[in-house]
């Protein structure tokens, strides 16, 4: 079982959940959070130089199973880039155990 | 030392806090978030099928030493519960190390 | 990779913000959340008993490469810090690979 917190933009949000539906990836949490850079980030538009810092961005979190795990990184990796500097981050750990609170079950069948 | 996150409903909250305080459960951080489901999700009452996407849920991150994880979790799963589809997960995870940050003790004494 | 899950005082977050800066953490992730606490955390001020329960505190998640790890935390621990009861907690955990969602890039090149 893995955890997978995205950092995405906001505005990517729709395309990310329709994607992630389309690969049978149906259930995860969001928040929104604010993203700290510095002027390193700031990228240049038109010759006027924008710092990223204290931006906006859409915190998710999905547990998946083990045989998920590919698919819905390359799925978030895909459609959440711009190219730009800022897409966001994805961080992958590990979860011990899941249960669905509803039926008290645990193990594989607490995920979905 | 572990982490246990609980996504429940935001109706369930005051229970289960009351609940955790029984068991001397007394710390813990929580926020709002959004939780996406699809139609699948949805359930029928009086024969109209409600859509459970998009829900509003509440977010808790306890973090408690090993000993204290089997009855924390128990006591979510009995007092978040309704029976319907929608009451949550809870998701397990390891945790290395906390920190009290007024006195800079760890480990165990850094917990509670 | 760690991660670094911070519940600071919100009062402390710019300078919180600017220490990490100075070591070169320039990067990461935060929200409010509510700290439930219980009486046995209130302060006694003047007289008063003040009771910390329900407080708003600043979330922060920051994951970093393993050789940031201490000093990451020694200046939390440092920088958050007033002396009393409330100060928060500090929470290290495994991360397995992280991402730069705009090069597809892991590993170590995925972090900063
Ligand atoms: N090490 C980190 N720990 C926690 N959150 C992070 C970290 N790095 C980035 N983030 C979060 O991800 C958001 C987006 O980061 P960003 O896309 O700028 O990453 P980046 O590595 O600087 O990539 P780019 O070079 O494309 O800008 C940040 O605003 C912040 O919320
Ligand atoms: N795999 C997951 N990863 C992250 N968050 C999840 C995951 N599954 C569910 N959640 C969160 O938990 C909330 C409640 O989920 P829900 O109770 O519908 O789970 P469920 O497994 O569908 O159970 P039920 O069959 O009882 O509906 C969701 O709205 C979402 O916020
Ligand atoms: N075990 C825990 N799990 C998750 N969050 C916690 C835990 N303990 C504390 N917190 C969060 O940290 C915040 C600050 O905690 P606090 O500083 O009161 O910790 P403490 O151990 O009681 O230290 P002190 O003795 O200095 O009061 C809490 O309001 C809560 O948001
Ligand atoms: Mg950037
Ligand atoms: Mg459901
Ligand atoms: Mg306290």
């Amino acid at each position: 079982m893995k955890k997978i917190e995205a950092i995405i933009r906001k505005s990517k949000f729709d395309e990310v959940k329709k994607a992630l539906h389309q690969i049978e990836v149906n259930f995860f949490s969001y928040w929104d959070v604010t993203g700290v850079g510095n002027e390193k980030q700031g990228h240049v538009y038109r010759g006027i130089s924008y710092s990223t810092t204290d931006i906006q961005r859409r915190y998710l979190v999905i547990v998946v199973s083990d045989d998920f795990l590919d698919k819905t990184v390359s799925t978030i990796l895909e459609i959440a880039s711009t190219g730009n500097v800022g897409d966001g981050k994805i961080f992958v750990s590990d979860v011990l155990d899941a249960y669905r609170i509803r039926t008290k079950e645990n193990g594989h069948a607490g995920i979905n």
